[in-house]
């Protein structure tokens, strides 16, 4: 660490594993409205071992694991100087490969279940792109608390593979797009109640989906546009329906009001992943296949696990 | 009235006027949701006076002048017979032409700018369809409380006059649909706060446009679907500038809860249009004209103001 200079408030963290998300990339193709001055260090999470402590650091000390939260950028880096603000101690015990993870996905999962609308055991919501992580962390934290899932998948070779998995994750029910060609999707649910909350992440037609199975009054929350299509919206499912539809963005956790909160969320789901609780698939690669990681995080191997990359 | 029985908690209504609203045009079209039983009798709102009451009725007297409120169905004719509790007493001294059309236009621009975001003085809001009757009690509502507007109208013959009409009733810009097919639309507000709060009754490319003036966690509420188009929205409308997209519908009003608060604000709206602050062109038309006021609110006989029925 020679030549970095460690303020009195600062924390140097050497990193241990951080993954490759597609915010990572879609930061760096420069999509996002907010852009960092240049050079710049990618990666906005990961989890690290902190190595040394300015003068005036007070909570943490050398050999505490810690990620950054709210999420910050520069962490794939060998070592990373940030603010003690930036990070959050977590328990030691966590897998490192959940650690390094909890925040972009499993984050967005539980704020999107608990910000918009008030959902009581035995309710239901519905989301497309269900086999993303953030729809795999969904179903199983709506599962934890009685709330049952319709999950919309894309039609493609392996479709019902990805049932079953998703079934076994605790989704009640899992249609593809084109099972839901019907004339009034709602005969579709026998057992099921009419959803109140209801979550995007692809557009198009997909988001029409999610929209039908609401229910009056039901919101939908858009956190993602994988299709590139917009949303279409009739007129109706604003007046006689009632329907709200909203955004989220896990950079509005940036506001202090929520940085404690969020912490606390992210230690409850750092519990849930080493009970068992919380799973999702990832692949924990060393350092020096990066340029394999890479292509498997743009998709050019097909279908792949996350890749967390180890320091 | 020979043979229409009065119950002891009913008040039977001479009715003194009574429009033709576009929402009861709707109505008879079937293009609602809620239908009624046949046979019907059309008319949403009007105003009357209390010709007698049933026996328990407490609060209402012969002469007094009434309005359905909530909104009710069957005010098109020349009596009508309900309970005392969809009647509320209104001054006599209201003009006949207002207290008739008080609620189905008036009420609904002053929930929509009561009920979804909070406004202060010096804020702005921007809406479609400004010439509509909404859209002009909007704008002198919203003046009155020191809030700007920002009006978006159709290209057409006469649009120079509708713009120095909105104007003169309050509007601080005026846009047709063709002026805001620019590079950055807020380039044109220059002396305006960006919008926290905009209004849809049109669709289409038009919706677009209110969005596009909105700031970044703004609401847009749609009301009305005029062009028959839906509402396309953009992903980072909703992750990136945080928008949200409501719905409002008078028939919500039919909630008890809302009914109180509302009937206080109908007493408010009858008061400005007394006192001339709150205005908006209507012709009053003898029953025996029925058949051209009918073609008049058709549209059969190009733009016209709103019909009132004198009964």
């Amino acid at each position: 660490m020679e030549g970095v200079e460690v303020k009195e408030k600062d924390v140097c963290v050497k990193m241990l594993a951080a993954p490759i998300n597609p915010s990572d990339l879609n930061r760096i193709e420069g999509v996002y409205p907010v852009r960092p001055p240049l050079p710049a260090v990618g990666g906005y999470e990961g989890v690290g071992e902190v190595l040394s402590v300015g003068s005036a650091v007070k909570h943490l000390s050398p050999g505490d694991w810690v990620i950054p939260s709210p999420p910050s950028s520069g962490m794939w880096q060998t070592y990373t100087v940030k603010e003690e603000s930036v990070w959050h101690k977590i328990s030691k015990d966590s897998p490192v490969e959940y650690a390094a993870t909890i925040t972009v996905n499993p984050l967005t999962s539980l704020r999107m279940l608990q910000d918009f609308v008030t959902l009581n055991s035995g309710d239901c919501i519905v989301q497309n792109g269900a086999t993303s992580i953030v729809g795999q962390c969904i179903i199983q934290l709506a599962r934890l608390r009685g709330i049952h899932s319709i999950n919309i998948i894309r039609d493609r070779a392996g479709s019902d593979e990805a049932k079953e998995m998703l079934k076994r994750l605790g989704a009640d029910e899992v249609f593809t797009e084109s099972q839901l060609e019907v004339k009034n999707i709602k005969d579709l649910l026998t057992n099921l109640p009419e959803p109140a909350l209801g979550f995007n992440c692809v557009g198009g037609n997909s988001a029409s989906l999610v929209l039908k199975f609401l229910r009056h009054g039901g919101t939908m929350v858009t956190y993602g546009g994988m299709s590139k299509k917009p949303i279409t919206v009739s007129t109706s499912s604003f007046i006689f329906k009632d329907l709200s539809l909203r955004g989220f963005w896990l950079q509005k956790l940036m506001n202090p009001d929520k940085v404690n909160e969020s912490r606390n969320m992210i230690d409850h789901l750092l519990c849930l992943a080493r009970e068992g609780k919380l799973k999702y698939e990832m692949e924990l690669v060393s350092f020096d296949d990066f340029q394999s990681a890479l292509d498997k995080s743009l998709g050019k191997l097909g279908s792949q696990p996350k890749q967390v990359l180890k320091f």
